[in-house]
């Protein structure tokens, strides 16, 4: 049998930086533990940008629908603020989402115990925090036509389409509950019923999912509200399952309430392959961060949990991630930190390099 | 000269017995400083809904227009969960917001010196902050056409229109703008131009008037980012203008950041009328508060702040706003609490009654 194949699309910033440190983790899973995998790279974002014209070669995206998994460092930067909206960055990180149609987008945030005190919020409303957004990621507004800005007498509109399908809602329920009972069987699904039309629909399909489901309890909650929740009592979640729009947003206060935005992994899964594999991306939550690119400075453990969640959903490798999982986890409680994980003035911050080295030794 | 007029609507749940106190203080404001309003009340919400059938009957709807200010409690409940979207409770308030066209939503969210340990935020992140979020309120994916569930093919899809005009956003914008001057001269726009054409309009106008306050510092955030900075810094920001979604999800995060909704008021302004005065509804952020109608113990503080809020936009009288405020504040470090704001267990909260009246004596 041929090995599992990856395809790293390390972008812009400190994409690289931190993918390099992927490419040891993944070279020690072959030496040590005889788990190899054909590794492919190419570019995305600005870099595929500044060398084809795109953010996204047509090639580049024949091949990640061919592999097992896609790794994705970041997109974007301020050289490519001025580009037209049409060749942004950020184009090609959506066009990957929808042709590989990545419906479920996993992203967990979990509050390290190490890091407890990181978060803005008090420490006793986030320690052992843990939850996971699913958030819907190949419609909506995000991908909606008619879009666009338009004349309309004599001034311009901006247009954009929320629109979501019974089906397009229902294959992510699915993922969320599976996710739930996999999990504490707690799901709470966010939209605008009281609103849009949409978030009605939304409301009634996962409603229709759920009989399916009858073990997991299931609570609707108003995205506002959610907002609040998130902020006021995060344990109170489990499973959250949103749309592209709300869960953007949504997972990205739930993830800066963990304090740690540098430590957080995503996946994006679509349909099973013939090989039974879902269709998968894998990327850190965060982006490319220009203000600190280029200084060894970056800490890969999102870009490395990432890759620990594609041991998990694309190779299973369960036992494997999670061994990854508490390598990480045993770094932080030794004290080794990158430079983002410093609160006290004394502390030495480590490199992006020691703390690869860091984990790969304590794997 | 006659009496400025105040349409009371106080709609459902919780709604009556905070408005109650407002009509203390208003009667207050007669007796002992010889400002006198004319007061007329009626139904919005399940409460026209359940006199006419209608959550606003158009007899309301055109009082509502002739009024210099419209004062609004809360609307929905559980007894109107079933009911079909058109004959919402929110339509109600929708259809105001739309008709009056209130087009600049202020929200406050400011942490009481008295109350900062409530946040769920650490103090220190929280004490002293004093932010307005102004949301646009009249377009944007609330009211977008086209709208509504279709049968296509052999599956329903839900679809809502994100739409904004050129005017639509720089009407808001200049009320943004406006309030930038009056406190710190900084204004932050959000949106996700990096996703949504109608995020590229708004970014392009809110730019484009900013040419006409030189002097306000503007930054520009995608709304993932701007949630993500609200928890982790929200002191960083003055005034936020955002659109109409984002707005009310951000200003239910940033309310929830001050640890104390029930504290919290908002005002809706148009343009101004023939007198001069702006368009205008007050209300409290707080909804209907189903769970604790009807036993005494609401906070009436955000509905008694909404009126100094319209003391403040809609009759010129900022020295009394600045009074009433001042009560309330004077009443918080006197420790005086309605239940939502008990912390300790020996406490003893007031009654929202009560409460009105320790607000009457501290002015
Ligand atoms: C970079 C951007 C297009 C993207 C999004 O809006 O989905 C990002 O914010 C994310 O959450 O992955
Ligand atoms: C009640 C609801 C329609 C309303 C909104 O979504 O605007 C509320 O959440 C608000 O923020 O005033």
């Amino acid at each position: 049998m041929s090995n599992p194949s990856l395809l790293i699309l390390a972008g812009d910033g400190i994409g690289p930086e931190v993918m390099a440190q992927v490419q040891r983790i993944i070279t020690w899973y072959g030496d040590k533990r005889g788990l190899n995998f054909d590794v492919s790279e190419d570019l995305v974002g600005g870099a595929a940008y500044d060398a084809h014209g795109v953010p996204l070669h047509d090639d580049t995206m024949a091949k990640a629908q061919e592999v097992d998994a896609v790794l994705l460092g970041a997109v974007g930067g301020p050289a490519y603020d001025d580009l037209d909206f049409s060749v942004k960055p950020e184009r090609g990180l959506l066009r990957l989402r929808k042709e590989m149609d990545l419906y479920a987008n996993l992203r967990p945030a979990q509050c390290f115990d190490a890091l407890a005190d990181f978060s803005s919020l008090k420490t006793e409303l986030v320690s052992g925090l843990d939850i996971m957004i699913v958030r819907e990621l190949t419609a909506g507004v995000y991908f909606g036509e008619p879009r666009g800005i338009f004349e309309e007498g004599n001034e311009r509109v901006g247009i954009n389409t929320q629109r979501y399908t019974e089906s397009e809602i229902e294959r992510g329920a699915r993922s969320a509950f599976e996710l739930a009972m996999r999990r504490n069987k707690k799901l709470c699904s966010m939209e605008k019923a009281n609103v849009m039309e949409s978030g009605i629909l939304w409301r009634d399909v996962v409603t229709e999912v759920s009989k399916d489901y009858p073990e997991v309890e299931l609570s609707h909650m108003y995205a506002d509200n959610g907002a609040m929740q998130l902020v006021r009592a995060p344990k109170q979640f489990d499973v959250i399952y949103t749309d592209n729009l709300f869960g953007d947003i949504l997972s990205d206060c739930a993830a800066m309430l963990t304090g740690s935005l540098g430590m957080l992994p995503s996946a994006s899964l679509g349909a099973p392959m013939e090989n039974g594999r879902p269709k998968a991306m894998y990327e850190p939550v965060h982006g490319s961060a220009p203000d600190i690119t280029g200084q060894g400075k970056a800490n890969p453990s999102a870009c490395i949990l990432s890759f620990a969640m594609a041991l998990r959903y694309s190779f299973d490798q369960g036992e494997e991630a999670d061994r990854l999982e508490a390598a990480v986890e045993k770094v932080l409680a030794d004290g080794t930190r990158t430079a983002d994980l410093m609160q006290a003035e004394g502390d030495t911050p480590v490199s992006t390099e020691e703390m690869g080295s860091a984990i790969i030794a304590a794997l």
